[in-house]
């Protein structure tokens, strides 16, 4: 079914990125499907630099931890500053506030789609060792982590979590159906997919996937995605048991 | 103590990139920490465009799933040669070949660390609802997931490994220390930190981490990456603890 989304001149989900790295954001955010949600009026993106907020004439946003270590932090003055700036872009009352934080709850596809259905929200990337605590207990209202490893900054988590959260807002995708028909959707990994030609280097597309039979196509994607959920991700695979009682 | 890397003109990790955007790939890693790495020529990245290798006079490189379904999947034979390309390219005898996939095995510090002491290895993006299991099977050596969640394609996926794996190349972090001492690095989450000035909207720094006493800020840190870790991720504390035989 083809479903048609009217819109008016709105975007469904507007975001504002508060980043070191505003061009970095713009031009990754440009490519592909956002670029074209985009180019459709569907999404929105507006990117303040905290570096414009500096909290004295040499231009410092950073400064040294307290108790010592490497690296330098985030000073609440500029984050805060930014932060006011995106709320006035953004022209909501109470966004929610996202940190980008390997400190937060992991992303999942539930919270993806959670996040799908607001009508915009804020997003702010640490960079350098991060960001001072207590700017970010006044502002964030939720602190999000894309995984369990290390990277330079909150900028490919950012545009990891808008990537995620805007296939799932309706009419972003052209074709409906491919927003839950794959990984995580039904808690499952995906199974294996074949396209032409029949053979290739030897091996054949398998026989049930040219049956005709949906039945057959079914079974046969239903059983592979069990196979590999079970042997790749155990831990999957028994939370896909326990949600349906068979555990 | 700071350690200086002499290095000769070979770059201590090159990263070749097979995908449908090339621009995106290059011009997100051109950024911040890993386009100096680039430029201090400790990193190189190449990409190779899979849409100059279609199967057709039309420029095809995708094609309708066997079995139904939404979406194209990309073929075999533009995969195989873009492969043959960054083989040729990488200049390396069997080098390690990493297919984004979210039903591949978790990225974690661990992995990226034992990745970061390759010379070099191909990244193969996929786009659409995935690449032909065939070709998979025949070029693909590792398949990695960043997340459970489900992204667009594998560029950002690519990007996200080639940081995590960057940071812990020698010398490509201009502060040795920073690389382990965050998140993960001891299997907890990172302890709150703070910057000047000492009080800000009527929060105050925590008074261990102004002591200057380094055993009072080292037990705080301690103790705050524990009680986070435990109230954010139950599953990590408990691996942490299992980890040092207290469990």
């Amino acid at each position: 079914m083809t479903v048609r989304y009217e819109h008016s001149d709105e975007p469904r989900l507007r975001f504002v990125v508060l980043t070191l790295f505003p061009d970095l954001i713009r031009d990754a955010f440009s490519w592909g499907m956002t670029g074209r949600a985009m180019a459709d009026g569907l999404l929105s993106l507006d990117t303040v630099n905290i570096r414009d907020y500096p909290v004295n004439a040499y231009g410092s946003i950073d400064d040294e931890p307290y108790g010592g270590g490497a690296g330098m932090l985030m000073m609440c003055e500029p984050v805060r500053k930014a932060y006011e700036e995106g709320l006035r872009r953004l022209e909501r009352k109470s966004p929610r506030v996202i940190y980008m934080d390997p400190g937060g709850e992991r992303l999942t596809e539930e919270k993806a789609l959670e996040l799908s259905k607001e009508e915009g929200f804020i997003i702010l990337c640490g960079h350098y060792e991060g960001i001072d605590e207590r700017v970010l207990l006044e502002v964030a209202t939720d602190r999000i982590s894309i995984g369990d490893y290390v990277l330079t900054g909150g900028e490919l988590p950012a545009l990891v979590l808008m990537d995620a959260v805007s296939r799932l807002v309706p009419g972003v995708l052209h074709n409906e159906e491919s927003a839950m028909d794959e990984s995580f959707g039904h808690g499952l990994l995906e199974y294996p997919q074949y396209t032409r030609p029949r053979q290739w280097h030897g091996m054949e597309v398998p026989q049930e996937l040219l049956s005709g039979d949906h039945k057959k196509v079914s079974q046969y994607r239903e059983r592979e995605a069990r196979r590999r959920t079970q042997a790749v991700r155990p831990d999957l695979y028994e939370k896909y048991l326990r949600d349906r009682g068979i555990w």
